[in-house]
């Protein structure tokens, strides 16, 4: 990992080299994207079907493409029984925390008769994306399918590329009815995302299409935002350690390194007020590198985006970790609570010794969702407020109205739109007439 | 207006016929806009300037682009006193229901020690873009700087295209110091978009842009997004009411027409039970139109995009006003609220005879900022919401961890995810290899 010395000039090299992983350079593939949703929309199921037999190599029909209750029941078999009670406990975790996003509706009202409020209703209808290949991930399935069923959305439809054998892989069955996904369909890239977002004879159009997947993936849901809405495009997995002296930097070695192992375009950061305490950190994540399974990996991003910064104090620390709003932020230092109240941008904040973020990907509850590329500092984690929307409540009685009237057709008349001035001032055209 | 027997049919068609107002055919403009935005990036104030100079033909420096207190100082003298106090007046109605919205940060715990929560923050740096040109509207003014101010914005920047004098419309400036606007710039366009997203020497990066704007302006905004937050691109106009003989036909005529002047492409369209009623308002529709000032924008909209819909029974018409999800709703029924309840898609709804659309655009508080052209079944109303992002917050002590640390080994490593789990294991190393 680099060693640099924290400054109002090294942050902003930092923050400028990690914003050039957004994903950006893909004019290229937005051609054959709209050309594959322009198919689905046009020509629904035959298009679907003829695009999953060319990029998957995999015949699928209006028979076959719904995962059916037998092949669910053959994926439990197939799932170590010990794998499948740590889904279900962190499944509990996962929907009780969610569970405290839950928003209510609310008005208020005065007694000459005015009722104002928000009401909140789920989205009906949620599409949630997982990636096929040989990376399988149960726990992006529980973090994506969890919010939404939070939120009460009636239908979760997910879709998933089959495999070549044209099955759909057991952990993630088994994860997706689980947390409760209402339909499985076996289709995958672009196509899948048209689907969605159009509807076949097979696939119901969504009001959202949510998670992961590759570029055409991201591209489609890009081209279809707006027609459907979507969730924000994840980047590159991102870890930044405040840590001082009092904290292990064995530990802080392994955090740094659960990100870095993600891809080569991972980001891991320490920020630490000590110099010694640095040298111990690189000392074991060295040691680290050479002993794990992904060390290609490891060492490609650690090159690329591993930083230590040597920070005067822990509030120009702070100060920089606010600026690069990392993904994950862990807080091990001799005051971690007052230190993360000053903290204002960090997609997932993890405090103290032990809360190490595998924690939070896995287990905790916390959504693992999260803003990349210094998104955290206007966006935040996949939660149950993605999956609901509000409708303002209006309600005034005559005599409210009356207080009123002369001043909304005023407004109305200075902004020259008359006819809104005329719909208030028609409700009182006798009574303001006689009052003339 | 048309009348047409409403069937799922007629609503589909219905349906087609409005989405086909989206924005989207404006690929046209995409390379002038990204050149724009290029030139604003790179160069910063001298393109700011240039662009001012060449799309505004206004000459602004760095010593005038910004509005001076003298400069609003004069504005005040300039509107119509009685104005500024329905300013005020709605002020105080649009602050106190946005401060309804705000959310708390929260945390649950455990006596074995762990605390999870959400950490809610506002956004630092917001920018309210407001349109220039001949149609001013102070009201979007406050709807789009009170939601952040309320949310606690520490900086919001409004910038607005200066008139061929160099000067801001004093009712734009009136509205947006009363708001609590912290800096107003005298730039418009493209150009003021790229600003906001990238910062110039004379205005502020901002971490999310807000406001209305011509094609160019929502083609930037659609442009610097991820970059920088945005809201929504708002469609045209829409309203939908839902009324049966128990209406006043005149009050509903009246409303129809409230939206339908705001543009050519604005929709206004009826949903009744009772066919008389509907003849009723038609007629009155005709007579209002004759009187209107903008009665040839209210024909063409009304031709091409009003409806009224003759559905069998209330249910029915309230099923197909959720297909159509309209930006506004009006339920002027028999039992409006128990109908309201059954509404699962509108952006606002207004209750009874007397909760005219145009209170809620002007008067009753909530925000006119609203989804349309049918994303209200995924989109709320601009919002406090809006203006915040949530930090997960996790907290573990060790026992708790320990508890559970071999579940999150186990998943980690069926995900193959190694680093992962050695983060975990690496703080149980010792203790784990005594008990083996």
């Amino acid at each position: 990992m680099r060693k640099v010395k924290l400054t109002k000039e090294s942050t902003k090299d930092i923050l400028e080299t990690l914003l050039k992983r957004s994903p950006n350079n893909y004019g290229k593939y937005e051609d054959a994207v709209a050309n594959i949703l322009a198919k689905v929309k046009a020509e629904g199921d035959t298009a679907l079907f003829a695009f999953t037999r060319e990029f998957d190599k995999v015949e699928v029909t209006k028979d076959t493409i719904r995962v059916t209750p037998e092949e669910i029941e053959e994926a439990y078999k197939l799932v170590d029984p010990s794998l499948i009670d740590v889904i279900k406990k962190a499944l509990v975790n996962i929907r009780s925390y969610h569970e405290k996003q839950l928003q209510n509706s609310w008005f208020t009202s005065t007694t000459d008769g005015t009722m104002l409020g928000q009401k909140v209703t789920a989205l009906n209808c949620v599409g949630v994306y997982v990636p096929g290949g040989k990376a399988v991930y149960p726990s992006s399935v529980l973090m994506n399918i969890v919010p939404a069923k939070v939120a009460g959305v009636d239908r979760i439809v997910m879709t998933t590329p089959p495999g070549k054998d044209g099955k759909v892989n057991p952990s993630t069955l088994v994860a997706a009815n689980e947390a409760g996904a209402d339909e499985i369909y076996k289709v995958g890239g672009a196509q899948a995302i048209g689907a969605l977002a159009y509807g076949t004879e097979s696939i119901p159009k969504v009001d959202k299409i949510v998670g992961p997947g590759n570029i055409f993936v991201a591209l489609a849901k890009k081209a279809v935002y707006g027609y459907v809405s979507i969730d924000s495009i994840a980047g590159p997995s991102e870890i930044l350690v405040l840590a001082d002296e009092t904290a292990n930097p064995r530990y802080i070695a392994a955090d740094l390194l659960s990100q870095a192992e993600h891809d080569e375009m991972a980001s891991a950061i320490l920020i630490t007020t000590n110099e010694e305490f640095a040298d111990q950190v690189d000392k074991e994540v060295r040691g680290f590198v050479e002993v794990l399974s992904r060390k290609a990996i490891i060492e490609k991003s650690l090159e690329n985006f591993g930083y230590i910064l040597i920070a005067e104090d822990m509030d120009e620390a702070i100060e920089a970790a606010n600026e690069i709003a990392s993904e994950h932020m862990e807080i091990v230092t001799k005051n971690p609570f007052e230190d993360m109240m000053k903290v204002r941008n960090a997609g997932a904040i993890f405090i103290g010794e032990h809360s190490s973020e595998p924690l939070g990907d896995y287990f905790a509850g916390p959504n693992h969702v999260l803003p990349t590329n210094g998104t955290a500092k206007f966006f935040s984690a996949l939660s149950v407020d993605d999956f609901i929307k509000k409708s303002s409540i209006v309600y005034y009685s005559r005599k409210a109205l009356r207080k009123i009237h002369k001043d909304i057709i005023q407004f109305a008349t200075s902004e020259q739109l008359t006819a809104h001035a005329n719909s208030i001032a028609v409700r009182f055209e006798e009574e303001d007439k006689e009052n003339e």
